[in-house]
């Protein structure tokens, strides 16, 4: 995925609309967990099972919600300069140490 | 970034622990939820100043709860077997549609 | 606020329409998460000091929300057989004992 | 429920620790979105089955979730001197109307 270039098309978007007044990191954080609450709300009556099969029913709704959640977390993200993928890593390599295989807890 | 690289490592991070059964979308979406929920707790009685220079005080914990965010949503896409930039694309092209420059919603 | 007799006229409602099947404690705590979001929606882009002026503009969406993130606690309280006022009251004498008059933290 | 001598207790508690500086309606709700999720995460993994028992292993963390939700709603409520019960009981009544029994909505 190329962060940058993406980052760059949603930097542009926001500059051109003069949206970037309202683009402080704690309105965009905000923006970010209403959209991981839309993608809830598809699967909010759903049993495991049928939720396994969300593909077959609501595949655009799921992928729409999916895509808002990354667009406020990569302006975030551009906003802040993190290391995206540096961030993700270094937390997986803290999650090895702190989850030994086998451990019950996820 | 490489997606596919790190979906895969989270994908083998799961299944050493037996967590692979937890991973129902269901739940990786109520996941997703909870840790933008913490990335917004950090933020929540700060004002849009203070906002702005978070990464001087607090970086650390928010790279932290970037990459949790990340981490599930990585997990889901890989589990619904969802293009991430294509998705991404999708959407951006669709709200170049609906919000032209200079239109006031953000 | 009588408690018990809204609890009552939303167990009617959920049980004339079929819906206690759906009301598993999990999905209800759900919902309620979704209902808060819609109500954090409204405030995203909002300035503090238009935040505080919110009634002027949206009172009825407001009013909307926080009722539904009530209906959706009254049922899981009712569900899980907790007493609400009991339950805040509790938590009011921890916090009393854990903040001290003058400490920053909020 | 006596929400008026609740919230009583909850702004003297706020002005005690010079809080009421905080406490915003956007805050507010996000403090509120925030404990919904704090809630949201003792759920996260369960089974539906599980999520039924949490009462038997989880109890006193639920109520304390619960408790958290309410204190910041009532904190909200005050704040923006909404009638708690008539907004509950109006949107009952717009429910019975949206949803006919037997409906498939939930």
């Amino acid at each position: 995925m190329n962060v940058e270039r993406l980052q760059e098309q949603l930097r542009e978007f926001a500059e051109e609309r003069d949206w970037v007044q309202f683009h402080t990191p704690k309105n965009l954080v905000m923006a970010l967990s209403v959209e991981a609450s839309e993608l809830l709300e598809i699967f909010q009556w759903l049993t495991p099972e049928e939720s396994a099969q969300v593909m077959s029913e609501r595949a655009e709704d799921v992928k729409d919600e999916i895509a808002d959640v990354m667009i406020y977390l990569l302006r975030l993200v551009d906003l802040l300069d993190v290391d995206l993928q540096g961030a993700i890593e270094g937390k997986i390599a803290r999650n090895r140490e702190r989850f030994s295989p086998g451990s019950d807890a996820s």
